[in-house]
């Protein structure tokens, strides 16, 4: 049994900790803050060993009456592989650590591919990712883009894309921090940087993204205009869709009419935090027009990223060397399911 | 001087009443309503004479002390033309009263086409609009696709246009009704509406469009992506788009950042209500990809039919033969310049 750390218990850390601890073939070891407020103490509630990122955590928590198990230096001494879920920029400065004490390594996609070297996306790359020592699970609009654009590529449709990204302005539980109220606040450059990203796992796709935040903390919704490779019918497309088990197929006529009914659906569902591991794309919005592919989804920016780094431990420790294998058991483990 | 009456004081009517008062062409003879609140004593205050559009409204105007002017039909019997700025549908009905008394009308674009015959956009067929006897002036959103489209068409740069419209969820002033929050609510058709609409005006356009409600009252957002018909520079089409003088290029790097700053330029600038009668495009996020070329808009859905309405007045009645000079008679009048 693999053992793991969480490094970093924010909004992506806490998701990933109980990510691991519901797999069988892997163990969470504990998870490393700084905080010593509410969040972590969910964290000792949930009986996850908590360990102090910095000495002076460490003394925050004691005084907060945190059971602290440890430094970060005696959690890194008892794990094969770390998932570093620090704020952007912080990971980066990790590394060396985990490099020097050779710990296999996973960031998420706030920071560089060249950090790294591999970018990960389990359906994209797996194999490609097996017993190496780090890798990158590219960030959420980015593992949106690669789900639904390969699934058209592997299908032979997909010549080339090009997207409107409307990004949820800040997270839920921060919207007193980064909130935007009443506007619209563009990205600066077109193209904004989520097509390069996807690059980074697929070299060969051709796809140009622009991007513009928008005053809601939901989720992010993207609008597609494809060009297919010829003309297809609805269904055919619908089929290459159907190819990822990742994304669910949903109807705007079912009531599913914004992304806060998405959001409380999820939440009927049962799932934690309503998490959506999938990209929900409108079926009957979808309109193929010749050889061109018109199409919206929603991306829970939160979520659709944590069966993606579970798949990449089991690739990294090579706790399974079948991609199909790991993305078939994540799935089981977090009710994703078509 | 023709004289002119306007049907509905709401958001486009109250506008539209205060444009025709500024020309010296034309002679506002009065404006009709059914409210008798805040919204219509603000007519009185600036000197408009109010006619009452149906008896009832006219018993109500009377109790709160408003000098009534007179009936529809009254006003009716004084004018050369109607602009019907009446809530959607509600015009369709009228225009039995207009054509049955032979008064010229302009409907706004939440008329069909077929109501009329004819959809106006000042640049693209002011001609077509000379004295005929009705009119219907396209939607904002419909309104800056032909302006910026057409540019490009003149340059004969333009292949095909795909956009995606960001629309704002209800006006300002009645942001409890209509309004919404923390969602995206996307038009369940694609492609939507305002593709075939532009279509009215322009037949041979090649545009497809994608819409969605976002939760900000203070303007539409667009962005574009357009295939041309050759590679260009950018300097090629930002010369386009300097031909119509209806489309303001802006700088993201001068701080206008979102359309809430934007809004702040107009309301600086001393528009009444911040009225922004143009399109403002992002000159410095404008970029070309080869034959692609990627932008940006923000649409003032309240101000920007208003100059159009005013050059179809001159059309229909035929104050001037020449749109050219009408357009820039109006512009002069509204304070519009590159």
């Amino acid at each position: 049994m693999k053992n793991i750390a969480v490094i970093g218990y924010g909004v992506i850390g806490k998701r990933v900790a109980d990510a691991i601890n519901v797999q069988d073939d892997m163990n969470l070891v504990g998870v490393c803050d700084v905080i010593s407020d509410w969040r972590i103490q969910t964290a000792i509630k949930k009986g996850y060993s908590v360990f102090a990122a910095t000495g002076q955590a460490m003394g925050q928590m004691k005084m907060s009456e945190i059971p602290v198990a440890g430094s970060m230096q005696n959690l890194l001494g008892q794990v094969d592989l770390v998932v570093d879920c620090t704020p952007k920029n912080i990971a980066a400065k990790n590394v060396e650590v985990y490099k020097k004490q050779g710990i296999k390594f996973i960031l998420q996609g706030g920071e560089k591919h060249e950090t790294t070297g591999h970018s990960f996306s389990a359906e994209n790359n797996y194999s490609t990712a097996l017993n190496i020592d780090a890798t990158r699970v590219v960030s959420c609009n980015t593992t949106s883009i690669l789900r639904t654009l390969t699934a058209l590529k592997r299908a032979d449709l997909l010549d080339y894309a090009r997207g409107t990204l409307l990004r949820r302005a800040t997270d839920p539980w921060e919207s007193h921090l980064g909130g935007i109220m009443n506007t619209m606040v563009p990205e600066k450059e077109i193209p904004s940087h989520q097509g390069p990203d996807a690059q980074s796992v697929d070299p060969d796709l051709d796809v140009i993204t622009s991007a513009v935040k928008v005053p809601q903390t939901l989720s992010h919704m993207h609008y597609w205009n494809v060009k297919l490779k010829k003309e297809a019918s609805k269904e055919e497309v619908l089929n290459a869709f159907k190819t990822s088990t990742r994304i669910k197929l949903i109807h705007y006529d079912q009531g599913l009419v914004s992304n806060n009914t998405i959001k409380e659906m999820f939440m009927d569902m049962g799932r934690p935090w309503g998490d959506m591991y999938e990209v929900a794309l409108w079926e009957d919005m979808l309109k193929v027009v010749g050889d061109e592919l018109f199409y919206a989804y929603v991306v829970d920016n939160q979520a659709i990223v944590i069966p993606e780094t579970i798949d990449a431990i089991r690739a990294l420790t090579g706790i399974d060397s079948d991609g199909n294998k790991s993305i078939a058991k994540t799935n089981k483990s977090l009710g994703i399911n078509q």
